[in-house]
């Protein structure tokens, strides 16, 4: 092939994906039935089920729709970004159905994994933190390592949550809705280790023009509404029907707040009082995010509003002034600023959980909590960088074929446009 | 700053939107609750909860994603039309919760204000009325006088309906629909007030491309598609079950037969027998709002068709002749033509509403009711037009710095291309 | 009017669809009403009425979003493929409601038709096998052809369900699904009769750009997303609860694993290993095609992934190597595949039900079986290929005004462009 093109993937991925489907439809043939309806209270649980359904959509739209054409934003990188999207969280979603199953048995299951909703939304979760890692590398890397560190990114998430809930007895709440800070952790790593001489200082593909901020504008709206879903879906059990409403509506005020406050930062930052629509878009998120968080720990509206206005406001600033530092002084691109809209928000989150809780609690078992809360999270960086730096460094052999740094951020090298050759 | 840039608003919108959010997260300190579980019955509730969240959902894609994308028609406007949607809808749903609650109490609370999914559903429809009157101002406010107008508007959209609901016993189903013709008219009147000669006849930014026509129709395809729950979602009560069955399948219809007329009439009226894209989507959701205003007294489908067969026609035909018209008599610059979709189908639907109910009834209450009904109207509408006029006066003040006669329909007055620019 | 513009419909257009909603109106006048709901039983009806209404959502999106947006993809026909499908879908689902009254009545209701959310599902899975149909001849037809194509296509459709549902005694759920495999199949004649020559070998319009491409994008992931919905909605009696959520979970995954195969075999039959994105969005499909005509067989998770392994497969093999070929042999034209999409995986799907069923049961009954599975096959596929010729030649009359070959695929044709000429 000449040396022009991007190298052909036409022997790596399609062998990669056949073999891994045939591998997945090989263990669901022996280890994964449909929920059996005779072992669980049938009324109760048809209306948990009109619900879950309802909650289910919600999130999988924000993993499809969402993440996907949030990731349009750049200029030539459309298909990619919502194409790949969809390739990862497909393949994502059925190996954590497995993981989960094995690693974190919903009931005293033996050796078979029963599908419900639960382990659907679960499974949707897991594959929303590989989403958020894929932020950090987007632009920088082909389908198949995109594909093998997302289920690496699975694989890991789900042995730090069974790690937190076994060693740590964290709640599962909590433990998956770290999924944020170890998501854009490991990707962060993945893309320190691939860096890239050649995209620095700025690529010239990497930007954005009217339409792709359209685009990306729907995937964050998308996102950016169902929010409240995503956070709350997993809250469900009689003795917490009050949480559930206070996670749906504590959400709910911080992102209206998040947006409000990423608008006027980022009009405040810029010398000519001009917004930019990428930072808005991101930090408009970053609410929902610290809120996820701490989300057991807020029982008021205002606590929740002021959780969106500080994460947002940190979200920005770091968008304007952290973004382009982290390259310069760490070799660091993070495409999507994950380390800004997840990782900062999150351990934003985490901050408003312990000071909330300390504050709640008696000064004797408060230190205990401190201490326990700091594990829960070093853990997690520790696991999440590990890992990270381990997958990049696999992902860095040139087996995988990487494009190369001119064909970076630019859909041709993946995708057929015929016509547009043919025009020529 | 050099006088071919759009004065910068760097010290005006950061400003008013912290110290707006800060007022709110202080009022929302001292009176704002969620709603206490104890005190509902909690069978009836869970059901309510459940069909409550996920109609409020799809109101919510309605506010932020369909009038957001709706107004993205513009060709260079796109950018300002979904972001300063969220921003206005962000904050005037916070206002909206607390002004809802001081006037329009849902129960017999104290000096406090409860979140419940009917107070947010509520917050969003008073939104909506704000929304309605960006529509005719849209393109030629900057977003600090857009978002001073929505919190005005909603005050004054709320204090109608409790003059509505408190002295004149109006059903607030029956009030809160009212809010196309009131959001419609304020706009028009605030537009009317700030009246621009310099983009008269016709600007050359506004218009519609191949792409903007379809972010508008995704928009327009949400509202379109969620009006049945935008109309029904506060119509419920164990009492009135079959009253909400009616209301969803008569909106259902209605927009159907919208629908389909919006594009008869566009190519019969079109010399060429070419249909406008922009009319059809503006026009197709008539039938919704003429619906919305009579649907407590439309008991058949073919009634809510023929409702829906007028309002589209009229709606049809006032794009194509009256609103050129309007600019040129009274020189009242609608954008996005929100008399034609709102205010003369909302009054058509009061018409409908009228006559269907005075056709049920005996001839001596017929007579009070037509007075009654004609009250609730005028109140409403002299409303609508002194708010509208005292705002837009207000909005006219320079201090707010409105972009030249020359930026407007462009983002580039408020929005950052740095690669664009760079590229030249 | 002079030689070079499309001819007008002005005077065809408005006047046909004036005529008939006229006629849907009286026609609701004097058959249809709303489901009285003293009829049925109170309790259940309420959480029927819930899970309905959040079903029929998800399918109303699909209809209007989904098929909408999957039709933009050519550059210049985005105009025309969401509005045509507006149009059609708002007509097919009124002719379905009074179609399926009159032939499917639902209870022992006399000479009325009661509107009830499982009618207006019905209604709009009519609707859907018209806008399959409409996928064949996309681009190569005008308004009122498309207008009449659909609601003949919803007349034969309801007609082959009668037949199969009373002289077969068919499974409703079952009989409905074929709706891929009868719109597919009329559409595809209708093109094979209205085949132009002169978009031989290939119209210069009809290709995908950037954006046109993301817009097709949007489309397809509603439908993949909801896709479940669709295939369960008219699954629910209380005594088939699970197979509802069997069929929800396997729609799911077989889906899951058919966009990774679509993506695969994209990739792997391109000479460069450059994927298809027109292609990937169709092929992403299928699976749901096939897993909805096989799915009340479908019992494990494993089955329900294999069948959507394979119809990708087909399909995406389908989109490569038959699409030209079925040009080139036949003379038939199919503009978005859906002999591919719909036909073949539909087929696929009625194999796979065939054959599971046929292994589950004693050999006495499995023949009788077989005979009758062939049957209902032979009966729909006859059919469809008889009505679809029909109304081919129905629309080739020059009545109808079909635009030039050198107007195919362009916007132009229909749609005023009045800026851009302006600015020539």
């Amino acid at each position: 092939m000449a040396p022009q093109y991007a190298p052909s993937l036409r022997s790596r991925l399609p062998l990669v994906a056949f073999l891994l489907e045939t591998v997945f439809v090989l263990l669901f043939v022996f280890f994964v039935k449909i929920e059996q309806h005779e072992q669980i209270d049938r009324k109760y649980d048809s209306k948990l089920f009109i619900r879950s359904y309802a909650e289910f959509q919600d999130i999988h739209v924000m993993i499809f729709m969402g993440f996907g054409f949030l990731a349009t934003f750049l200029v030539r990188y459309g298909f990619s970004g919502s194409g790949f999207n969809v390739l990862l969280a497909a393949m994502a979603i059925q190996w954590a159905i497995m993981m989960n199953g094995f690693l974190l048995p919903q009931r005293q299951y033996r050796r078979e994994i029963h599908i419900s909703m639960k382990s659907v939304i679960e499974a949707e979760l897991c594959a929303a933190s590989a989403l958020v890692a894929m932020g950090a590398v987007h632009g920088k890397t082909n389908p198949v390592q995109l594909l093998l560190m997302a289920l690496v990114e699975v694989t890991g998430f789900v042995i730090n949550q069974w790690i937190l809930r076994t060693l740590l007895h964290a709640d599962p709440v909590y433990s998956i809705m770290l999924l944020h800070i170890f998501g854009a952790l490991f990707g962060v790593m993945v893309s320190w280790v691939l860096h890239r001489e050649g995209i620095n200082p700025k690529h010239e593909k990497e930007k954005t023009d009217r339409n792709t901020g359209l685009f990306a504008m729907l995937g964050t709206l998308f996102l950016w509404m169902f929010w409240p879903s995503f956070n709350s879906a997993l809250v469900y059990h009689r003795w917490e029907r009050e949480l559930k409403l206070t996670v749906i509506y504590g959400t709910y005020l911080a992102l209206a707040v998040s947006a409000v406050m990423a608008i006027s930062v980022s009009m405040l930052t810029n010398s000519k009082g001009k917004m930019n629509m990428v930072h808005i878009q991101s930090s408009a998120l970053s609410g929902g995010v610290a809120i996820g968080v701490a989300m057991t720990a807020v029982h008021t509206p205002w606590i929740a509003m002021t959780i969106g206005f500080f994460a947002s406001l940190l979200s920005a600033l770091g968008f304007r002034y952290m973004k382009d530092h982290m390259l310069f002084a760490f070799e660091c691109h993070d495409t999507c600023g994950v380390i800004n809209v997840h990782a900062i928000p999150g351990i934003l989150g985490w901050f408003a959980n312990l000071i909330l809780r300390l504050a709640s609690s008696e000064s004797t078992i408060a230190m205990r909590f401190a201490v326990y809360q700091i594990c829960v999270l070093l853990i997690t960086v520790c696991m999440s960088l590990v890992m990270g730096t381990a997958t990049g460094l696999f992902l860095k052999w040139s087996f995988w074929r990487p494009q190369q740094d001119r064909k970076c951020f630019d859909d041709q090298a993946f995708w057929e446009f015929p016509h547009l050759v043919v025009k020529k």
